[in-house]
């Protein structure tokens, strides 16, 4: 046996998510495609593992993901070339390698950074609207990064996860929270976690286009945190601005405690 | 009577390029879509005139169109925000304003800037699939940039013009011919001339990447241009990495001379 690890990119725009619809098999999600692509390839059942189960309609550039194949005489370049004729055309493999048997893309990362696109004009965008949240009115990018400032270290999240959610916890750490102008009329949220829970990224975007919009103060955000209670932020921003744009494995972060077996219910 | 200038971004995926084809109603073009949805809009016949000639598949997000309507009553919000409702979501309006009556959009520009992007990596990408060029082999940017160098400057690029071009001559002046790394794995030709014949930022993209490769030396450019022959040069590029950015007006670049009536058959 052999284990294949894949990173992966896709537009999250006609699939219902990351993860497998059980019962459901008319419904299309990624780690559906990639394991219906992987089979016909390798010819045996497989079993996909993935770093994050990303929402419907939420992007991925950097989604790692594993699975395991008796196939001995497929080369690495086979499983990136190979499974392209079988993949539908909103997903790549971005690269191919072999690594340990049992490896766990979701619990051995040590972290993730998610990008959230806000497209910040009164007139929508055509080019990008897959993309972004369109926010008309005009956003105060020093008011958003004092508010995101406040996520920043390890606090309990729970004011900021989504109904359904099957974490255990909800403490996360925040190791990097940017707010930036990008191309054209962008604004991007960059947000670096160890992990995190259900819609956390586009609850902290949708708190922080508030205050962006000088509807909540900067300070709110604290509060927020300290409530632990969801109906005391703002709205979800929308799936289609947030992009998974790296799995962090290396020593850029440090290494999970031992003790923490909390890694389900991420976004 | 009233002229508005407007300037349009579009995703040209689904459409058959920006102009209407006579005769054929059935055919989605992106002046079509505008005059269907301006005349929705103003209620009379309106005729829409463009800045540039975008063939099917090719983008743009500076696009200039130009209309007069006897709608006094209609502020220039209006125009922005009025025909959003009638135009598809791959079309977007993103600024308004009122010129004088018989405004040329295309006989007043004094140049436009395109950028070519390529996705230069063995893999392809499936976010940005619709606005790039596959290139799998590795690119020499330094030569692609030395071959780039020789069509700056004026001259006559009937070897870089497609076949059904209407302009009288090929006589164009490059003022800017960049080649750059962009975002992930693009690589971006970026071309600033006074005009352009048919295909020909396709077709330098095209032959720019052979030399990328290695196929062809840079100084070949220069013979292909002397040559004035289609026959001489590499492949056309795809249209889907083709982005007109920017229809430039003002100074930056020096007026048409006053005698130049050749402005047809532009790309």
């Amino acid at each position: 046996m052999r284990c294949i690890r894949l990173v992966v990119e896709y537009d999250g725009t006609p699939f219902s998510g990351w993860q497998i619809q059980q019962g459901q098999p008319h419904v299309r999600t990624i780690q559906g495609e990639l394991k219906q692509a992987l089979e016909r390839l390798v010819r045996e059942e497989v079993l996909v593992k993935g770093a994050s189960r990303t929402d419907a309609g939420v992007h991925a550039r950097g989604q790692v993901a594993a699975f395991e194949t008796s196939r001995e005489n497929i080369k690495l370049v086979g499983f990136e070339r190979g499974v392209r004729g079988f993949l539908p055309k909103e997903i790549a493999v971005r690269s191919a390698e072999e690594v340990e048997l049992g490896y766990d893309p979701r619990r051995t990362s040590r972290g993730k950074r998610y990008i959230y696109s806000i497209w910040n004009d009164s007139n929508p965008t055509a080019l990008d609207r897959q993309r972004v949240w369109h926010v008309p009115a005009p956003l105060n990018l020093e008011a958003m990064q004092e508010g995101a400032n406040r996520m920043l270290g390890t606090h309990d999240f729970e004011a900021f996860r989504a109904a359904g959610c099957s974490a255990k916890h909800a403490v996360r750490t925040m190791y990097g929270m940017e707010v930036r102008r990008g191309p054209q009329n962008r604004v991007e949220l960059v947000v670096l976690g160890n992990a995190f829970v259900r819609n956390m990224v586009r609850i902290m975007a949708g708190n922080l286009c508030e205050v962006g919009q000088g509807r909540m103060k900067p300070e709110r955000i604290s509060e927020i945190i300290a409530s632990r209670d969801r109906r005391e932020g703002g709205p979800t921003a929308p799936p289609q601005g947030l992009c998974l744009e790296e799995v962090i494995y290396d020593d850029r972060l440090p290494p999970r405690p031992k003790d923490d077996q909390d890694v389900d219910g991420e976004d």
